[in-house]
């Protein structure tokens, strides 16, 4: 890679700037391809430190200089690969005006970001997302963590990257499950949608998606990021009970994902799923529209989802003992984000009975 | 200790509200003694978990149910105990608007305020420093960290507690040590001070606050912890040049610290010797007033510091590398804090040779 003297690369633009807690702005640029980003990363000098997976150190024919790899994957996203990223900072000589550079997937943005946010109390923070799930979601918003005894995202914090990195052309080359699991969120992304604009698009240019066009995906990922970025400034620290509406399907969804030790669905995948339970949990309350959540619903069986997979009953008391270890209880009662329609979202404490009714494969006797 | 339905107690007043990062706000009460402080204490109701040091732990006679005892000392402020901190609040259930509690000196104090800052991405926080150097200085502010590889709070965050609870009559119990040990930061921030009161209060009451008189006591934490409000109202994550202001002392302190293990000189003394040192460079530069200067060695001096010590040749190598180390780097350079006059600081980078002159024992021969 070759430094610039100065400014952005042309072949990048920005998406947007999203302003964030304690003043912080996270500004998106995008790129079609990886060697435009390439060079923008150039411009770093050399106070940086860049942490890569497996997956994606295999990227570059040769790594910086400063570099730490992390076994792909969500077991990487502990406490040794926080304190491996910490030795390798301090080795490395990087001062409290450094950078950290996450570049990989949602574990890599998760890690990287929580290591910059209490390396010296705080470095610089740049990340480049190489999955859909982690353009979407991980990278924009500055939540970071990571998982602890088996429970997701246990220790963490709050910690906006100032630049994040977005090269389209990587997304082609992910699996169709690993594509999926960024869908999932995208999907939801639309849901929550003041405007039809995603959700328009979703349904109307499903093919073209689906065989990961390049400008349908540009078109994916900005309409995504404006909805999330909708929310958390708002609720930068999700505190005010806006932002908590991106957690829509995720509480049904982690304990589906902790159920099966993160190995049946993918986030996204669980995500979708979860999903489709909270909209069943609204119409049955009175509180969603019933041919609003048809119609969501399809859209998300139309993608691929296993929205109509069913727990079995032996699962059930694994699924309620991780529901009630989620993060997003307030009083020890559990809260659910449910839609009255298109980009309204509520949150309301679920009985028990009928999340395990909602959740449990119904006797086929 | 017994719950109270609503309020302060009576024997607990509010001394100070600062304003912080991120809009939060950290709330000093002070009480004359433990058992008015433990009423408070009971308002809490059930979601906490204590953290306590082996010497802390002994104050209780029965410890509350959900709590962490960590041995005393600095090398507890390390991975570990974040650990077992993180795994018991998690064990006992502790949701996000929970509140971990730390109860003890300053290596309390940063690791419970760090824990609090991660646990869930931040739960609620509650600090009782029972000793000098922790009232005046690691409870207020929101600095959190646990040390690595030797170096001092290399990991941590900004974090602050929402209340900081005082009790004056544990300062009585503390060793001669313990007690100088905070007093250095309590004389230094008399020489940040906007005004000269703490500083006369100092030199007036000489005798009376080495005898700990309660009065006393009160007085300079009160006065010290204005001076510490002053500079991080201003600037909460130390970004602006003005926070540093209270590293006064720390560059020349936690290398001489270093250099001896933590051995030899406590915090408070090494910041003391450190102050006397950056006054000694700020005169050598003309930057600093020289009668002034005369003034304030004089007063550390009369409380028992040993400013006259230097490091022997021996140690420079050393003492020069844990300097270089030194988080408060910028561009690779090192940043002195240097006093104009009362309540004037300016940063300086100094010269290497400058700083061996200053610290490094004079040939006998």
């Amino acid at each position: 890679m070759q430094a610039l003297a100065v400014g952005y690369n042309k072949g990048m633009r920005t998406l947007l700037t999203a302003r964030l807690a304690n003043n912080t702005e996270s500004v998106v640029l995008i790129a079609d391809n990886l060697k435009d980003l390439s060079t923008h990363l150039g411009n770093y000098g050399r106070s940086v430190l860049w942490v890569f997976d497996t997956n994606t150190a295999k990227l570059f024919k040769q790594l910086p200089p400063a570099h730490v790899v992390i076994e792909s994957g969500e077991s990487s996203k502990n406490f040794a690969s926080l304190e491996r990223i910490v030795a390798t900072a301090l080795e490395e000589g990087l001062a409290r005006d450094g950078r950290i550079i996450g570049f990989g997937g949602g574990v890599v943005c998760d890690l990287a970001g929580f290591a910059a946010s209490v390396y010296m109390r705080g470095c610089k923070l740049t990340l480049v997302p190489t999955t859909l799930l982690a353009m979407v979601d991980a990278s924009l918003g500055g939540k970071t963590a990571i998982d602890y005894r088996g429970m997701k995202n246990m220790v963490g914090s709050f910690y906006p990257a100032s630049e994040i990195l977005i090269s389209i052309d990587v997304l082609r080359t992910l699996s169709e499950r690993e594509y999926l699991n960024g869908l999932g969120e995208v999907l939801k992304h639309a849901l929550l949608s003041s405007d039809e604009a995603l959700y328009r698009f979703l349904v109307t240019q499903k093919n073209e998606i689906l065989s990961r066009d390049a400008q349908s995906l540009a078109t994916i990922v900005e309409l995504s990021l404006r909805v999330k970025q909708h929310y958390i400034e708002q609720d930068p620290t999700e505190s005010l009970g806006i932002r908590q509406m991106l957690n829509l399907g995720h509480t049904f969804g982690h304990a589906l994902e902790s159920t099966f030790h993160f190995g049946l669905f993918s986030h996204g995948a669980a995500v979708a799923w979860g999903t489709c339970r909270a909209l069943e949990a609204g119409v049955s309350l009175g509180i969603t529209d019933r041919s609003w959540a048809d119609g969501a619903i399809k859209l998300f069986r139309s993608y691929g989802y296993d929205i109509d997979y069913r727990i079995g009953r032996g699962d059930w008391i694994s699924f309620r003992d991780h529901l009630f270890k989620d993060k997003k209880r307030v009083d020890g009662k559990l809260l659910f984000v449910l839609l009255e329609a298109q980009g309204t979202g509520v949150l309301k404490v679920l009985d028990t009975a009928l999340v395990q009714h909602l959740v449990i494969a119904k006797p086929t006797f």
